[in-house]
């Protein structure tokens, strides 16, 4: 069996936690390997300070035919920077067929580029980018818990307080356990260990 | 105001996600400054893949009167090797008076050392702990969910499905916010953002 990689792309300040599930779960898979990615090969450092080293930068990437998913944590640099090498592998890779899932400041960024613009959103989820990109406070909805995640289009988005919802919906889309599985891990580490 | 270390001890396989909530809110506080530490100086490589460089190795850390706390998180290594030099080590931090924080892998590790022996313990985990030390499947109870996460006589302790609760304790034992501001951020990740 093919072993396929699920590039993690890291930008300065990454956020720790956002991927860090996804990762653990999937590069323990026989399945997949997890790799880094940048624009640079500069280590990254994380909001947290870690320096995660980088296996590959975008330019010299072209293993897309054993590509199974680009996965973008969020971070402080996406707001910052124009990253228009990064929007144009996005568009390289979602060209090839290959999911993408973002999270956090990264969704903001796959949205000012305009890639969700023919993805179905709730209103809530809408409302929350259109605020974001306006650079607003965004005013809190009861009902946007059970929209903090939308999967369509080859897209995977989530917010920075959904690193397990994230991390479900990203093994579903690379089948990773069946159903029942990957529900049971869900629900241990959101509901604690002994439930 | 001096900035205070907390210091993150990686070995290989570390757990990507059980620290990661706890040191992207202590690196952002004025206050304080993570930085990572090893056995050795080569980078730690996470189960998701990650290669986190070192800053400091156990032999050459001698700024203990700058050091708040010591976080050790989970991962495979740490049934598989003795690490009498990490056992020594967190001897040297504890009687220095230095809080130590670990999850997962890590709290079995400090229960094998001895050092939880004097600690208080709800029934549960301890009899959790001597299910993992003899290798034994451990036969889950409903009401472990409220002990998931144990703090006294300078350690905390948690086990893998409470990387939120073991943060908000972290915060709490260093003073990050008020008891108010750590209560909503846990809120806020525990039950989603718009709660």
């Amino acid at each position: 069996m093919q072993v396929k990689e699920v590039l993690l792309l890291l930008t300065d300040h990454w956020a720790d936690w956002e991927a860090s599930y996804a990762i653990a779960e999937i590069n323990s898979s026989e399945k997949y390997s997890v790799k880094t990615i940048s624009v640079d090969n500069i280590p990254k450092t994380s909001i947290g300070g870690l320096r995660a080293e980088i296996d590959y930068t975008i330019k010299q990437f072209n293993r897309f035919d054993s590509l199974a998913m680009l996965i973008l944590p969020g971070g402080f640099s996406w707001g910052e920077h124009s990253y228009q090498e990064v929007a144009d592998f996005i568009e390289k890779i979602h060209e090839a067929g290959v999911p993408i899932a973002a999270i956090c400041g990264a969704t903001i960024f796959l949205a000012k580029h305009g890639f969700l613009d023919h993805t179905k959103h709730t209103g809530d989820e809408y409302d929350y980018f259109m605020e974001q990109l306006k650079g607003q406070d965004y005013k809190g909805q009861t009902n946007f818990v059970s929209t903090q995640l939308v999967a369509d289009n080859g897209f995977i988005t989530a917010n920075e307080t959904s690193a397990l919802e994230f991390a479900r919906e990203i093994f579903h889309v690379l089948d990773l356990d069946t159903g029942d599985e990957i529900d049971a891990w869900y629900e241990k580490f959101k509901h604690g260990m002994m439930r």
